[in-house]
C-alpha cells in the first residue's frame, strides 16, 4: 500500500509536480554538453519543459483531488482463492478515514463499498458557552434493499421480492415505488407506478435483514407494445439510519427485451396442474432420503407436475446424483441460491425463497404446495391429487394437517434388513400425543396469491379452507432427512407403546405405499440409484 | 460530467496515452531539421521518449478508470433551508443506479453518502441446467459507528463512545481496534493497541443502533513525548451485513497536539469533588421546576460541585433562562447533544450520554451522580454531602433508594396560594405503597469505572454498595418536570390516603427544605427567577 500511494503522489497532487521537474532538470543538465548545439538543446528543452507543464496541468484537470478520493469507493472484486485485503488508501495525510474489506469467504463476488466521510466534525463552544456536540457517523452495517428476483404479474402489475434491513421495517417507514423506462427513447417517457406497497411474509423473524415482497401496480399497461424496458425500483430509507436524511437507492430490477414479452402467458391455461416450492436445503442431506421423497411425489403428483428444489448448499454430490434422473426427465428445476447465505435473515431466508417461487412461477401452475422433504402428501384411498384438488377449486388456499411419524422406532419384524427399507417403509410409528398444536402445510392457486409464508400465505384474494381431513394430510418424519445413519433405534412389535413420554401406535399407511413407489421408480429412471446410500 | 470524464481519460486510461505519443511525435518531427544534428536530436529523442514512456506508466498505476468512479461517491453537503434534493448520477449511460438524498428536516448536515453498485449481476444457467441465482445488494441502511467522544484515560489507555449498529451486535460480532500515529513523522512508527474490547452498557435497550464504549489499551505510553499524535479507531463488520466481507472503517477519534498532554491530570486531585451527569433532557420542561432542582442541588453539592446538562432538545428558551445565573457562575456546563436525535437509539441515546459524561469527565470529580432532574437528593439531619460520601469512599459504587411522591396531591393549606409554592415545597404525600421494585440511583468514583448506565455501572474495579439507608436518598416528583400546567389537583387535609388504589402518607421532609433553598437562591443570583413560570 505504502508503495502504490507514493506512486500515486507522484502523478496526482503537487508533489508529483516537484518531482517530474526534477527529473526534466537533470535531464537538462546531462544533455547540455556542446555549446554550438545551443540552440537546438534549447528547442529541445523548450519542448521537454512544455511537455512537462503540460502533464503537470492536465492531472490538475483531471481533478480527482485527495478530498473526493477520500469519499471515492471503487467496486471492488473479491477473488479470494487466497485471504486478500484490498485497501482504500487515503491520498495525502490530512486523511483520516479509511474503508478496508478482507472478504470472509472464498467465493467470488463483486460488491458496493460503504464509503467513510472526510475528515471529522469536531465539537464547537458556542458564544454562550454552550458545547454544541457533533457524532460523526461512519460505514455501514447493512445493505438498504437485496434484490433476488422481480416478476411481471400482468400488463401492469409487478412484484419485487428481496431482503431489507430488519430495523429498518421495524423502527422506520421505509417506501418503495417503482419506475418503468421504455428502451427506446422514442416510446413515451418513463412512468411511476400508482400503487406500490410492500408485504413483510416473515414478520417477527427477521435478523439482521426481513423478507420484503414489493407489489407495484401502474395506471395503465407497461410494455404495451411490446418495445421493451426496464423496471427500477426506488427504496427510500426514510431516515431510518439517519433521521436527517432519505436516501433513495434506485435500481433495475427487471429488464424486458424488445418483442420478449407475451401477454398471453397471464390469462393461458397454466404449463403445470401442480408445482412445488421448496425451502431452501442445506446440511448434510441423505440422499437415499430425498430419493424416496422425489419418487413418491412425482408418482403423486404425476406427469403434469413440476418441483423446483432450492439449494442453499444441501444438494451436495450424493444428493445432486439422486435429483439428476428427475432433472434430465424435465420434473426439477433446481435454483442454486447458496449466495443468499451471505445476507442474515431467518433460515437460510426461507420466507424470501418461497415468495420468489410463487412470483416466478406464478403462471405455470394451477396450484402450489409448499411443504418440506421430510414431508409426505397422503391422499386417503379412493381420491387422487385430481379430484382432491377439483373439489377444492373453489379456494384460492387450502391447509391440511399433520401425522407425525418418529424418527427411530421400527418394526422387530424388519430385523436383519432394515438398512435396505425406505424411510417411509421402516418408520411406523406415528406419535398420538394429544393437545399439541400441530404445524400444517398448505397450498394455494398462485394467480390469486400477492405473498406467502411457510405454514401459510396470509395474503392472498378469495377463500381459504382448513376443512380437508379425509382428503389430504402428510405424514411428517422429522429429523430423518439431515441424518446419513441408519435411523432404525429400536425395534419393537407392538402396536402402542409409550416411548420418551410420547405415545405411539403403528401406522403402515406409508409403508403400505412404498412397494408402489420403488416399482414407479424403477419404471421410469430403472436401477440405477438402486445402490444410493443413507 | 462528460467533459470531466473525457479529460479524465485522456491522462489516467490508455488512450491518454495515444494523445501524448503523437503530441511527441509531432514535437520530433519539427525538431528534425538538420542532418548534421542529428545526433544531438537523437538524444533529445530518446529523452523526450523516455519521458513520454514515464508518465504512460506513472498515469496506468493510478489507474482509476471510468467505470471505477462510476461508484465514486461524494461528500454532499445539503444545506435545505429549502427543500433541496441531491441527486449524484451515473457518469454513462449504461449505469443502471442512483442514490437521491432529500433531506428529511431543515439542518445543514454534511454526511456520507452510500453507494449503489454498478449494473445488477443477472442470473446465470449452468450446463446441467442448475440456476446460479444473484441477489444484488443496493445502498446502506445503517451506519456502522458513530462517534460521540474518545478520551484518554490515563498514559496508555483510550476509551471511545458511540453507537454502532445493533444487529451488527446481536448477531455477529465486531471487531474494534485502536492505532495512535504520532504527529512527526520522525517519532517513532504508529503503534495499534494491544487490549481492545467493547463494552455494551445498554445492551437488550438499542434500536436501530445501540451504545459501544471501546476500550483500547496500548503496551506503553503513547504521545510519551507530547509532541502531538492521532488515534484512529478501526472498526471492522466481520461479516454482520454481508457474510463474504470484513468491512473496516478507520476513522480519527482523537487528536492532541504538540504539547498539549497533561499527564499529571491523571494522578492530581480532580477540580471538583461533586459532578453531576444528566441524562438528555427532551420535550416541554416547566422551567419553574428545572429553576427549583438547580437551586436544590448548588447548595446540597456546594462550590467545589458542577452540573452537566445534556440538552437534546429539552432546553428551550424559557429554561435556558433559569439555567444561565448558574452558567454564568461555572456551576453548570451545558452540552446541546439535539444531534444524536438523528440516530434512533433507546431514548435520546441516554447510555451514550451519561458514557460521554463519565469518560469526558473522569478526572475532573472525585465522585459522579446519575440522576434525573424530576429527582431530589436528600440528606437526613445531622448528615453533609462531605460526611457521607467520605463515609462510603471504599466503594467505587454505591446505590440509594427512592422516595416516589405524588405528582398531584397537595395540602389544603396551600389553598389559594399553591401556585406560589414550588414543587417540593407542595407535592407532599409520598407513595407508600409495598412490594413494587423502585428505580435506585447511583454514584461512583469515576477513575475506577470503565462504563455505567442508567440506574448503575457494571464495570468498574472496586466494590459497590447498596447499604446507605440513613445515610442518602432521593425524592423522585415523576411525571411533575414535563408538565407546564400547575400540578396540584387534588387538595388534601390527611395524613394518609388511599388515592387510585395506592396509598400514600403525609411527608413534608422536603417541604420543610424549601424556605433554606428560597433563601441560598436569592443570595446566589439574586431576584432574577422569581418571575419563573411553571
Amino acid at each position: 500500500m505504502g508503495k502504490e500511494r507514493s506512486e500515486k503522489e507522484k502523478v496526482g497532487g503537487g508533489g508529483g509536480g516537484e518531482h517530474n521537474k526534477r527529473n526534466m532538470f537533470v535531464s537538462c543538465v546531462v544533455m547540455n554538453s556542446c555549446a554550438a548545439e545551443l540552440k537546438l538543446v534549447l528547442t529541445a528543452l523548450l519542448v521537454l519543459c512544455s511537455i512537462a507543464t503540460l502533464f503537470q496541468i492536465l492531472p490538475s484537470r483531471f481533478a480527482i483531488s485527495a478530498s473526493d478520493l477520500r469519499f471515492c469507493i471503487s467496486r471492488i472484486t473479491t477473488t479470494t482463492t487466497t485471504t486478500t485485503t484490498t485497501t482504500i488508501a487515503p491520498l495525502n495525510s490530512t486523511t483520516t478515514t479509511t474503508t478496508t474489506i478482507a472478504p470472509l469467504n472464498s467465493t467470488t463476488t463483486t460488491i458496493p463499498l460503504t464509503p467513510s466521510p472526510p475528515s471529522a466534525q469536531k465539537d464547537q463552544v458556542a458564544d454562550n458557552g454552550v458545547i454544541k456536540r457533533v457524532f460523526n457517523p461512519y460505514g455501514s452495517a447493512a445493505y438498504n434493499f437485496i434484490t433476488m428476483g422481480a416478476y411481471r404479474g400482468g400488463h401492469n402489475t409487478f412484484a419485487i421480492i428481496g431482503l431489507a434491513s430488519k430495523p429498518l421495517l421495524l423502527y422506520s417507514t421505509p417506501t418503495y415505488q417503482c419506475e418503468w423506462v421504455p428502451e427506446s427513447s422514442s416510446a413515451s417517457n418513463s412512468t411511476f407506478s400508482t400503487v406500490s406497497y410492500r408485504i413483510l411474509p416473515d414478520w417477527g423473524y427477521g435478523r439482521v435483514y426481513t423478507v420484503v415482497v414489493v407489489n407495484c401496480t401502474f395506471s395503465e399497461a407497461v410494455n404495451g407494445e411490446n418495445s421493451g424496458g426496464k423496471l427500477f425500483l426506488e427504496a427510500s430509507t426514510s431516515g431510518g439510519g439517519d433521521k436527517n436524511l432519505n436516501i433513495t437507492d434506485r435500481f433495475e430490477v427487471l429488464n424486458e427485451s424488445p418483442g420478449d414479452l407475451n401477454m398471453s402467458l397471464f390469462s393461458s391455461k397454466p404449463k403445470y396442474d401442480y408445482l412445488y416450492c421448496g425451502s431452501p436445503l442445506y446440511g448434510g442431506l441423505s440422499p437415499q432420503r430425498v430419493r424416496e421423497w422425489i419418487a413418491y411425489h412425482v408418482r403423486l403428483f404425476g406427469e403434469r407436475s413440476h418441483f423446483v428444489i432450492h439449494d442453499a448448499g444441501g444438494v451436495h454430490e450424493e444428493v445432486l446424483e439422486v435429483l439428476k434422473p428427475w432433472l434430465e426427465l424435465g420434473y426439477i428445476t433446481l435454483q442454486d441460491i447458496k449466495e443468499q447465505e451471505r445476507f442474515d435473515g431467518y433460515y437460510h431466508n426461507q420466507f424470501m425463497v418461497v415468495n420468489d417461487c410463487l412470483h416466478r412461477y406464478k403462471f405455470m401452475a394451477k396450484w402450489m404446495f409448499f411443504f418440506d422433504v421430510d414431508e409426505y402428501i397422503y391422499l386417503p384411498p379412493k381420491n387422487t391429487i385430481k379430484s382432491v384438488l377439483d373439489s377444492l377449486s373453489g379456494y384460492t388456499q387450502f391447509t391440511f394437517e399433520q401425522m407425525p411419524m418418529s424418527s427411530k422406532l421400527c418394526l422387530s419384524a424388519d430385523y436383519g434388513r432394515y438398512y435396505r427399507k425406505w424411510g417411509i417403509e421402516k418408520l411406523v410409528y406415528r406419535d398420538v400425543k394429544r393437545g399439541t398444536r400441530r404445524d400444517r402445510k398448505y397450498a394455494i392457486q398462485p394467480r390469486n396469491v400477492f405473498a406467502t409464508g411457510v405454514h401459510m400465505s396470509q395474503n392472498f384474494a378469495g377463500k381459504t379452507t382448513y376443512k380437508t381431513e379425509g382428503k389430504i394430510k402428510y405424514f411428517h418424519y422429522h429429523g430423518t432427512i439431515a441424518q446419513r445413519r441408519e435411523p432404525c433405534r429400536n425395534l419393537l412389535n407392538v402396536t402402542e407403546i409409550n416411548f420418551e413420554k410420547v405415545p405411539y401406535v403403528l401406522d403402515t399407511t406409508m409403508r403400505d405405499l412404498a412397494w408402489s413407489v420403488k416399482k414407479f421408480e424403477l419404471k421410469m429412471i430403472g436401477p440405477k440409484l438402486q445402490n444410493t446410500r443413507q
